[in-house]
């Protein structure tokens, strides 16, 4: 058993709309498990623990980035530098850049260097707090690639000590192999892609690209009657940069979450609301497309839509893979209170992947994911962005310290 | 001597305007200096080197972080949160909130604390690959607390094995004994403030904050007077929220640079031209504001001021410690290129510190402040931001490896 304790204990109930303080507060691991958490004047007698001097510093639930593309190989640094050099799109597109590049690179990478390469990243959020990350596929777009990303995804888990949660995202864009064949590429994941992989026990949810320039209304939703038939949860990119009703479609699948929705209505609003899809805002991408239109946070509030942030990482429009930045931007971009941005990377992003019963508060039962980090307010975490706070992280009940090398 | 071999060398050469490079470079180091630099094919024997194989990785100068904020202390995470949660500005100054809060805690803290605090900034910014800081006083405002303030700067460039330039900036606002008396305060700064600091060899440059809300432009110059009297370079806050043609003053006197510039005009921009005063871009502070007035990128170009990049880390307006971050933020909130925003950071920021003969570039006879980074092109520090890349930061010849721990 190991007990903390002298700490600031910022639980992120469920019970609260803020971040659960507790001033002087306990927690009590058991195994991979926390077995007590509360006031320390409460607190039983663990006299064979490990005690660990929390220091008067705050104690969260390990962070969860909810929405990843995390595996993907290639670099887009170059067609960066040439769009900021004044090329278009159409220009760069026409020399077979863009998502088309990620997609040849991942390609030709294998296991092994998809893996080499996620990991690093995965380490990065590692350091900065995150002990949850969802993984999607979505740069294979065949049954082998999409398999070999979900497998590199699967392998994260069991090279890094962090929780990963898989979704297939096939339906992310048309492979060069069905140009102007939308409708059989759809085929293709609802009949081979994604029985296939679900039957290897590789995805845990279901994503499809809602948009103008993804997938229609219509495709998206025989995606989501396949992965119904899977019995796999679902979740959305939907109105990022049209409204297309997207999340209300979702919602009325049960999605677990709807995600970006920049242009969403009252009406896809109230839809999450009744069937409790979480909202997953992604700063990042706003912050990186130079988006103008912030998501609806007041409708939001107002129909008691549980909001998450995440990184959406991924080489094309977010390339920021930084959890803790998104926090800072959430609220300067979003407005979002330090309160929200907190319950966005903790409960809420748990909610987002359905494991909400056992990660993303501090609760007994739960697994032992926490941070420690050195401030004694939480809206520290969404204040300040540079100097890395984090002291030590534990994951399924393992403490891992944090240095600082150099 | 050390020979870095097998690198793709980023000289950032002053005769160039991008990143200077050499496909197959050697960098050999003598002592504190920069021995030899080149192609290898070029490169003199050294038998008795120490040989680092640099496996193809990029090689740049260390990043200079030429206008910051860094000592301080208290928190303004509080009242961030308050004006999430609607409270005024003018609320959260009448409670004794924004720079008062800042100066009140600063003044209350001694010196070993504010050095612990800064420190910690300082070493966040080290892991960056930064080799140097500008470091400037501003929440002391009386000789005592400006005095401790340059102190702790000082005391930095001992404890760390960085660069450090520290400059005056009493003028950055009034203090409360002169309220409703900026004349006043003014007198103190160029009788007693600046000569006592300036002959105890505190201040290498004079920095004032011209403003509607800071300093008129016949105050700022009374400022940079004295500091001609005294034979210190300048520097100047000018053109952030409003145009007062600080500038062009600035220029006048040969400053060094003027910096955030959002509202500089062409009359402004070619007397900066025409005295080869640096342009120091604060994207942090223009982020953090949410201002929506971008400076004048072009006409910079077009009279070629040189343009450098900082953080100005400061807990009211910018509480972002991190230069890599200000290289993304440059490009895509300025679309500033790449190779504008890599030179923004050594070679112009060495430029605006008046240390160019020293740093910021790969060349023979300068200081051995070098960064090895684990990418191939440079345009990754500017586009990615999240996975560190650095490798190994040498600061005066001495290697300092990064290693991510947990
Ligand atoms: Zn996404
Ligand atoms: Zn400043």
């Amino acid at each position: 058993m190991q007990r903390i304790q002298n700490i600031v204990l910022a639980t992120l109930s469920d019970n609260s709309d803020d971040y659960g303080i507790i001033e002087d507060g306990v927690v009590i691991i058991d195994g991979e498990s926390i077995y007590w958490s509360g006031p320390a004047v409460e607190a039983p007698a663990t006299p064979a623990a490990t005690v660990i001097d929390g220091q008067g510093m705050c104690l969260t639930p390990a962070l969860i980035d909810c929405h990843t593309h995390l595996v993907w190989a290639g670099s887009r640094a170059d067609e960066f530098a040439q769009r900021l050099h004044g090329k278009s799109y159409a220009e760069i597109a026409e020399q077979g850049g863009g998502i088309a590049s990620t997609v040849q690179a991942t390609r030709a990478a294998d296991f092994d260097e998809l893996l080499r390469l996620a990991s690093k990243r995965a380490s990065a959020l590692m350091q900065q707090g995150v002990g949850t990350i969802e993984v999607k596929s979505g740069y294979g777009l065949d049954l082998q690639n999409e398999r070999k990303q979900l497998q590199v995804a699967r392998a994260l888990g069991e090279q890094l000590p962090i929780n990963i949660k898989t979704t297939l995202l096939a339906a992310h864009a048309l492979p060069p192999e069905y140009k102007n064949n939308a409708d059989g590429y759809i085929e293709l994941i609802i009949n081979e892609i994604l029985p296939t992989l679900a039957a290897e026990g590789l995805i845990d949810a279901v994503d499809a690209f809602c948009e103008r320039i993804g997938f229609s209304l219509e495709q998206t939703e025989r995606v989501f009657k396949a992965a119904k038939a899977h019995e796999l949860p679902i979740k959305l990119h939907a109105e990022q940069i049209t409204n297309q009703n997207g999340a209300a479609l979702a919602a009325r699948y049960h999605a677990l979450s709807a995600d970006h929705l920049e242009q969403l209505d009252e009406n896809g609003v109230k839809a999450m609301a009744e069937n409790g899809t979480v909202a997953v805002l992604l700063p990042g991408a706003f912050y990186f497309l130079r988006d103008d239109t912030v998501p609806p946070i007041k409708l939001l509030r107002q129909y008691g839509v549980p909001i998450a942030l995440a990184t959406d990482a991924n080489p094309g429009s977010s390339p920021i893979h930084n959890l803790p930045l998104m926090l800072q931007m959430g609220a300067t971009l979003f407005r979002l209170t330090p309160e929200e941005c907190l319950r966005g990377v903790t409960v809420n992003a748990a909610k987002a992947l359905g494991i909400e019963k056992e990660y993303g508060q501090i609760k007994a039962g739960m697994k032992a994911h926490l941070a420690l980090w050195d401030i004694q307010n939480p809206a520290e975490l969404t204040y300040q962005f540079g100097v890395n706070p984090l002291k030590t992280l534990w994951l399924n009940g393992v403490a891992h310290d944090r240095e600082d090398t150099l």
